[in-house]
C-alpha cells in the first residue's frame, strides 16, 4: 500500500522555527515570504503524491533495462511521461539564477521539495537531483560560453547532468584515478578524454536527448594524488549533433533503487571541455559534492517520513491482542487496535521524534546556506557558512544512518506485512541502505567532520554553535516549563564539550589513529545533540501557542529527549577504550 | 563473490566452554564425544560451504514459481539436486530418535548444523527446519500410529513438514483463528477442516511427492480464544494415495528468502487427524515453536558469519587511502589496504565480537536442551530446563536484531560493492531481516521475557542465572588477568539486576503497560549483559591456554567488554521514562 501526504505542516513550522524569516527578509528573496514558499511546497507536494508516487512501486518492480547492442538504457514504465511533466512544473528551475531560465528561489525552497521527491520516488528524483549539482558547479565554475551552452537546458530538463568521479580502483579514495584528457589538436579547449567510470547514477536513460557529464580526469603531466585531477564537461551529443563517443557499457545490479539505472560509462576518447582551472577539479568537485551531501541526508528524512506514515496506516488499521491495561478494551470486539500496545507507540515515535528532529536539522542548514549565499552582513554570512560546512557531514551521516533504522522499524511495526511488497517499506528499506554509502560513506563525513571541518578556522564554527547551546540555556533556565527541554540540552552538550576538548583535541590531535577510532561515535553524539538544540528551541516556540499541532509537538520533542538522546551514553561509554581494541588486531587475527 | 568456511573453531571452542562435556557424558550419547562430534560438523561444513552455497545467489534472483492452474509451486533450480544430496546426507535426520531412522545425536549438533546451512542457503535450510519441528511435535504429542506413519519420511527427507498457524485476521493473536475442523462421519479420528492459512513456509513445492502439514483448527463448539485451538495433521497425499484437498491459492512477494515459497494454503474441506488433545493445541504448538524460536535466533548469528568473512575478504582485498599512522603505509603503493583503517576494524570487530557472543549464548542454550531432556540428575536437568525456558525469547529477539544490523554493518565495510549484488551480502541483508519479525515478533518475545519466563516459579530461573554470574565474580576476582573481563560484567550484572528489582517488578508488575513499555529495552539488557558474563567465562578458559586462536579470543571478548557491553547504559537511561511519553500521545496525535 502506497500512502503519503507531504508534512506540509511541520515543514511550515520547521522553516518558521529555523530561521527562514532571515532569508524571506532579503532583497533577492523577497518574492518569497513563507507564505508563498508554502504554496508551492503545497502544490509539490500534491505532484509528488499523485504523480511521482504513483509509479514508484511499478518502477521497483520493473528495473531499468540494457541494450547491449545500442549500449542505451530505457527506463521503466511511466518514467519519461513523469518526467514531462515534471519539467513542465519547472520543479527543478525553483532554486536557480532567472537569467538562465529559473525562479531565483532559495535553496531552502529547493531542498523541501527534494525531500517530496526523494520520499515518493527516490531512483527518479536522482535524475534532476544531480542535474542540480552540476547546474550549481556551472554557476560557479563553468565558463561564460559553458553557461551560455548547457545551463539553460539543464534547468528547463531538456538535458540531465551526472557526477563521474569513480573508476574500479577507486572510489573513496579518487587520488587514484586514471582516466586521461589529453588536449585536441586544432580544438581550443577541447579534450580527448579515456577511461572507464563505474557507478554513474543516469549515465544513460531514455528521458531526454542529452546527457551532460561532469567528468574528473588528469591532463598530461598532472601531479599525482587529488592535486593532478581537473575536471571537464562532456556531453553525450555533441553540439554538432554528433554522438560523443561516451558509451553506457553495462549496469549494476544493487539492493535496490531498482529503476536508477548506476551505469559503467566507457569514455573512449570523448570530446571535453575543462572547467574551472587545470588540476583544481576538486574544488568544482566539492561544489557539487556539499550540495549532494545535504540532499542525501534528506533522504533518510524522506525515507522515514513515508515509511512512517506507512506504518501508521497499518497500524491504524490493525488489530491484535488486548491492551495491557483492561480499560482500554474495546468491549465489543475481540482484539484492540495495535495503537494501544505501548511498544507500537514506542516504534513509531522512535521515528516519528527523530525525523522532526533531521528535518529541523537539515532545514536548519538549507536557510542557513541561503543566508551564506545572499545576506548583505558580512558577519552573518560568514557563520552561517561555517555552520553549513561543520553540519553538512552530520546531517549525511546521521540522517541516513537513522533513516535506515527508521525504516527497518517502521518494517517492525507492519510484522509479516511489513517484509512483504503490499506495503512498500520493504522498498523503501532497499532504497534508503545506499545513502549511508554514496557521496563519500558515512564515516568519510565523520573523518571530515574532524579532520576538516572542526579544526578549521581555529575552530570558529564549534564556537559559534557552542554560543547558540549557551544562549538557548540561559534564556530558559528560568521557566520551569522548558526545564524538560533544557536540561536534557545542557547534560548533552557538557558531554559534547568535553569529548571536543579531552578526547579529540587532546588525543586524536596527536595520534589520528584515535581520531579515526572514534569518529564515527563522535559524529552520532555531535547530530543528536544539535538535533535537542534545535528541538527545544522549536519547545519554547510551541509552548506560546495554543492547537494540537503545537501540543503534540511538545509531547514529540519531549519524546527525543527522554528516548532518543540518552543513545549518547552508550557512544561516550564505547569510545573511551580509543582505538586499542581496534588496532590490537593483527591482520591474520580478523 | 560467496564465500564461506564453517567456524569451526570457534564452534568447538563453544561447544567445549558452553558445557557440552555434560552432554558427552550421559549413556544416550556416549558415542558423540566432542571429536566425533567436530568430525560430523566439519563434513557438514564443507557440504554447505560446497553445495549449499553454490545454488544461494542464483536460487535468490531466480525465485520460486507459482502455477496458478495446477496450484503447483517449482523451487529455483539446483533446490531438487540439493535436497537429493542433504537426503542421501542423512543432514535431518542426526537428531531423532533411532527407531525411526535417525542417528539419536545431541539436539546441540543439530543445532550447529544449522548455522552453517542457514549461513550457506537460508532459504532451502528453512524447509528441514520446519520439519524438524514437525517431527518433535509428533515425538511428544503425536499417537502411536501417527508416528508410525508420518516419523519414518519425515526424518529421512521423504516427506516435508510445514507449521499453519496464521491467517490474514491473525498472526501475533493466535486465538482470533477461524479454521474450522468438524469430525467425519463414519471415519474415526478423522476431521475435515476448512480455512485459509497464510504465510505458509514450503506450504507447496516439487522438492517431495508428499508434505505433511501441522494445522491449527477449531473444533464444533470449541471456546473462544487460544483455549479452544485443536492441532492436526493434514497430509498433502492421503495414504489411499488420494490428493487431499489442501492447496496453494498463491505466493507473496517478499524482500527476501525469494527461494523459499511462502504460500497462501487453502483447505478446503481436508482430512485432517487430530494430534493430542482436543483444545490443547497451543501446547503442540509450542513444542514446535520454542525449537523454532532458538533456530530462528541461530539465523542472525549465521547470517552475522558470512557476511563478515565477506566483508573481510572485501577488506583484505581492497586498498584505499593512505594509512593514518604513516608508520604503517606501504612505501610501494599509492593507497594502502583498508583493514589499516581504525573504524573499518571497528565495523569488523564490532560483527566479530558480537557474532562470537551469540554463538556462545545460543549454544549454551542448545547444550542446555540436550542436558534439561537427558540428564540422569532431576535437579540438573530442572536447572537446565529453567535456563532454557529463560533464554530461549533472548536468543530468538537479540540475535536477529543484531544479526541484521550486523550485517548492514558488513555492508558498510564493502562500501558500495556491498550495495550490489556482486557480493551477495545484499541478498544476506535482505533474507536476515525477517527473522526479527516470524515465529513471534522481537516484542512478542520480550513480553514472553517478562511476563512469563521471569515471573514462573517465583523467579527461579533468574536466580539459578544471578548465582552463576556471582559465581563467576567471585571464583575471578583475586585474577588480574580478568580484571578486564569481570568488571564489566559486574557492572552490567548489577544494572540487570537493579533493573529486574526496581523497574520490572516494582513498576511493571502494577502496571502492564509499564512492562510493555521498557520490555524490548529490557531483553537486549539481559542478552548483553548474560553474553558478557559467557564471554568472561570463555576469556578465563583461554587465558589458560597457548595459541593464536586463544590470543585472539582475549582480544575478541576485550573488544566486546569495551565496545559492545557499554549498549546497555543508553538502553537503561532510556527505559526511565518509562511509559510516560508513549501513551501521552492520543490516536489522532501520531
Amino acid at each position: 500500500m502506497q500512502t503519503y501526504k507531504a508534512p506540509t505542516r511541520d515543514i511550515r513550522f520547521c522553516l518558521e522555527t529555523m530561521g527562514y524569516d532571515q532569508v524571506a527578509g532579503l532583497p533577492n528573496f523577497e518574492d518569497y515570504d513563507l507564505d508563498t514558499l508554502m504554496s508551492i511546497i503545497e502544490e509539490a507536494g500534491k505532484f509528488c503524491a499523485n504523480e511521482m508516487l504513483a509509479c514508484n512501486g511499478t518502477a521497483d518492480q520493473e528495473g531499468v533495462h540494457y541494450n547491449p547492442e545500442t549500449m542505451e538504457v530505457t527506463t521503466p514504465k511511466g518514467f519519461k511521461e513523469l518526467w514531462a511533466k515534471f519539467r513542465e512544473n519547472e520543479f527543478a528551475a525553483m532554486p536557480h539564477p532567472q537569467e538562465y531560465g529559473g525562479h531565483g528561489a532559495p535553496f531552502s525552497l529547493a531542498f523541501v521539495m527534494s525531500e517530496l521527491s526523494t520520499a515518493t520516488n527516490k531512483s527518479f528524483s536522482m535524475c534532476p537531483g544531480l542535474t542540480q549539482g552540476l547546474v550549481d558547479a556551472l554557476l560557479h565554475h563553468g565558463s561564460d560560453s559553458q553557461k551560455e551552452v548547457y545551463l539553460k537546458p539543464l534547468i528547463s530538463c531538456e538535458y540531465t547532468g551526472t557526477m563521474c568521479l569513480t573508476e574500479p580502483q577507486c572510489g573513496t579514495d579518487l587520488g587514484l584515478l586514471t582516466t586521461k584528457a589529453e588536449p585536441i589538436e586544432g580544438k581550443e579547449d577541447a579534450y580527448s578524454i579515456t577511461g572507464t567510470k563505474i557507478w554513474i547514477t543516469f549515465g544513460e536513460h531514455d528521458l531526454t536527448e542529452n546527457i551532460v557529464h561532469l567528468v574528473l580526469a588528469r591532463l598530461p603531466g598532472a601531479p599525482e594524488g587529488i592535486k593532478g585531477i581537473s575536471t571537464f564537461i562532456v556531453p553525450k551529443i555533441l553540439q554538432n549533433g554528433e554522438r560523443n563517443p561516451i558509451f553506457c557499457g553495462g549496469l549494476e545490479h544493487k539492493m535496490g533503487i531498482h529503476a536508477s539505472p548506476t551505469c559503467v560509462m566507457n569514455l573512449e576518447g570523448a570530446e571535453g571541455y575543462l572547467v574551472g582551472e587545470p588540476n583544481k577539479g576538486m574544488k568544482v568537485m566539492f561544489t557539487m559534492m556539499n550540495a549532494a551531501r545535504l540532499s542525501v541526508g534528506i533522504e533518510g528524512v524522506a525515507l522515514s517520513e513515508i515509511s512512517y506514515q506507512t506504518a501508521l496506516a497499518f497500524a491504524k488499521d490493525r488489530t491484535q491482542m488486548r491492551a495491557l491495561d483492561p480499560a482500554k478494551r474495546d468491549p465489543n470486539a475481540k482484539a484492540d487496535n495495535i495503537l494501544v500496545h505501548p511498544d507500537v507507540r514506542r516504534m513509531l515515535l522512535n521515528i516519528k521524534a527523530s525525523t522532526e528532529g533531521m528535518r529541523a536539522l537539515s532545514n536548519w542548514i538549507a536557510v542557513n546556506i541561503d543566508v551564506a549565499e545572499n545576506h548583505t552582513d558580512e558577519k552573518i554570512r560568514q557563520e552561517a557558512n561555517d555552520l553549513v560546512a561543520l553540519f553538512t557531514p552530520i546531517v549525511k551521516s546521521y540522517c541516513t544512518e537513522r533513516g535506515f533504522w527508521n525504516v527497518s522499524e517502521a518494517m517492525q511495526v507492519c510484522g509479516g506485512s511489513g517484509y512483504t511488497t503490499d506495503w512498500c517499506i520493504e522498498q523503501y528499506l532497499r532504497d534508503v541502505r545506499i545513502a549511508m554509502i554514496y557521496e563519500g560513506t558515512n564515516h568519510i563525513q565523520a573523518l571530515d567532520l574532524i579532520g576538516r571541518k572542526l579544526p578549521s578556522k581555529g575552530g570558529r564554527a564549534m564556537m559559534t554553535f557552542n554560543q547558540k547551546i549557551t544562549d538557548f540555556i540561559r534564556d530558559n533556565k528560568e521557566d520551569e516549563r522548558m526545564a524538560p527541554f533544557v536540561n536534557p540540552v545542557k547534560e548533552a552538550s557538557k558531554i559534547l564539550t568535553d569529548l571536543t576538548m579531552n578526547t579529540l583535541m587532546a588525543k586524536a590531535a596527536k595520534d589520528p589513529e584515535e581520531g579515526g577510532a572514534i569518529a564515527s561515535n563522535y559524529l552520532n553524539v555531535f547530530a543528536l545533540t544539535s538535533i535537542g538544540y534545535l528541538l527545544g528551541m522549536q519547545a519554547k516556540v510551541a509552548l506560546d501557542r495554543e492547537g494540537k499541532f503545537y501540543s503534540t509537538k511538545l509531547k514529540t520533542v519531549r519524546f527525543y529527549m527522554d528516548n532518543i538522546l540518552p543513545e549518547i551514553h552508550s557512544l561516550v561509554a564505547i569510545m573511551k577504550s580509543g582505538k586499542a581494541n581496534m588496532m590490537a588486531f593483527e591482520v591474520d587475527e580478523f
